[in-house]
């Protein structure tokens, strides 16, 4: 009794430092795709820079491509879990929730999800599960764009308008790569959802 | 002077040759990069595939980075002048001018530049030239959409329109990189067109 008792005790700090250490994987995962691509990015450098050992590492993520969508999946979660929690009471002012939905696609984890996405598109053994990530983020994606737009979808062409609001999105992102184009952003974002809120209202 | 004459005749053909080549370069190293991707696409892999001596191609172009910057600027030119080709008369049927713009999106060349584009994001010596090439490119790009659509940028917000939709293209080719999007793109497509529509006119 005494003995099952200790075992309870210790299985949760061990559960507990193995989430953790799960986790510090992830993170160093996406931050290492953001800054290295798919090239630079293999399980040994996401380890180190997680200050986990390789066997650790590998004992949680067995290949390098569960290891990496892993961690875009996560990350895509916790975007999505905060953008909710931007707008708590759902549907919002349409500028700011178009902004935020814009800015899904300017921070680091757009970065690390397009070179898995464009090392996919050369690579057989990464390719299915980038496309069946990206189809769920993209779900998920949208799914909260609807709800916070406040967008009725049984009326013809509001589910094609929020879609082309997210591909906009996400072609700002790409736009975004290699300069500094808030600017610009700003001043499309603007005019297009003033057009969207024609549109929906 | 039979003899400057010979080197006439004879230097013509020479030149000939010579822009031949180069083209095929730039051709191969298109397909090259659209294919493999940055890391797989060297200059000795583009003039076997050219069937062309990497000398001669390292006469043509020095370095790497010249060599696949002139490729993607070289078919965006050529784009260009397909897609102005494709309405002779100037300002066109909407509907076809949107489907032509997005269409710019989804071919080998998008890919191609798409390669690029994320392997400058982290690479010193790519990215000062592929800013530069992207600005260029982007810029015609709205000049002729805005030609094409008939746009009155002295209007507010027309500018901003345009931009929006060309940004929206972008997210487009993106979303087709690893799946036949070509069903939700048309949708999307012809959704966006009408709106457009309503803005412009």
């Amino acid at each position: 009794m005494g003995a099952v008792n200790a075992g309870l005790v210790d299985r949760a700090p061990k559960q507990d430092r193995s989430r953790a250490t799960r986790q510090r994987l992830l993170e160093a995962a996406v931050a290492c795709l953001a800054e290295h691509g798919w090239a630079g990015s293999t399980v040994s450098v996401v380890a180190e820079r997680a200050g986990v050992s390789r066997g650790a590492a590998q004992h949680h993520f067995p290949t390098r491509e569960d290891l990496f969508t892993a961690a875009v999946e996560y990350v895509a979660e916790q975007r999505s879990t905060a953008l909710r929690a931007l707008f708590p009471d759902g549907p919002a002012d349409r500028h700011a929730v178009v902004c935020a939905l814009v800015d899904l696609y300017t921070g680091p984890l757009f970065r690390a999800a397009l070179h898995l996405w464009v090392a996919a598109s050369n690579e057989d053994q990464l390719r299915p599960r980038v496309t069946e990530l990206e189809a769920r983020v993209g779900r998920e994606t949208h799914h909260i764009a609807v709800e916070l737009l406040g967008a009725d979808e049984s009326r013809p062409g509001v589910r094609e308008t929020v879609q082309g609001l997210l591909d906009m999105a996400r072609g700002l992102g790409l736009a975004n790569l290699l300069t500094g184009d808030g600017a610009r952003r700003e001043r499309v974002v603007a005019q297009w959802g003033e057009i969207l809120g024609g549109v929906l209202d």
